[in-house]
């Protein structure tokens, strides 16, 4: 699947999922890039952390909610990478044995002034366990290639 | 260390270094969480890729600096973890071999009325390599105890 710049349309929306949290990942994910103990050391997180059990990583939330974006969206040959992302929250901690599932809507398209070949979208993402719950949401600025670039 | 709410002061700078970035490294993050070509195939990358090489995802990039400020700055007792992030940008990608460093500034900080034993700090994270350039920047709200709030 190829995504172009023209193929977006502001208001779409998209649903990916699903992608499995396990406490295996949560803590291989935070030793090598948030080694924090309410990240990493289940005993402890699950007696005396505010979040009440081993939390992932805010950071592993939005790969693994970037993993669902890829494997589901991005396409071979649209897709530049992005910018930059605003906004970006983390309301509740993700937890072993949810399953996380990702929310897309496009907010706004625009050409990119600076290359006629690409083009700026703006999206809103949301990450959410099998119960709906929101564990992630961010605004995304992403470059995509413009269909017309190809001809 | 520990660092708690009473520690951090608006105006105060800390460096942290160094992260060493490698290729297999970059690959290894990416087929995990970012498997988009121009992140996980080394020669594809080097040859058609706008990057002009190999770049790390930009979670990855996120993910190292975070790993910097855990480190050397996130205390075992202090730090309760990010309500979110405003403002990420990648400026530049990052390529293997360059060598990271994180600095650091208090933007402004308050205590949380929800909860008097935690203060909110926002500070400014910006992360660059062994020749100055930036390869993100971020504005994190990060929960601290309060000191007091031990006793």
């Amino acid at each position: 699947m190829s995504v172009y710049f023209e193929d977006l349309s502001v208001g779409d929306t998209m649903e990916f999922g699903t992608y499995e949290v396990t406490a295996e990942e949560i803590v291989a994910f935070a030793e090598q890039y948030d080694p924090q103990w309410f990240h990493v050391n289940v005993e402890r997180a699950r007696e005396e952390s505010h979040f009440g059990d081993l939390a992932a990583s805010g950071w592993h939330t939005a790969a693994m909610s970037m993993r669902l974006l890829v494997d589901q969206h991005l396409s071979e040959a649209g897709s530049l990478g992005a910018i930059g992302v605003d906004e970006l929250r983390w309301p509740n901690p993700t937890f072993p044995g949810e399953s996380l599932s990702l929310h897309v809507e496009v907010l706004s398209k625009r050409p990119m002034e600076s290359d006629p070949g690409r083009g700026i979208v703006r999206t809103k993402l949301t990450t959410t366990n099998q119960d709906g719950e929101v564990k992630a949401s961010m605004k995304p600025i992403s470059m995509y290639e413009r269909r017309d670039a190809e001809q």
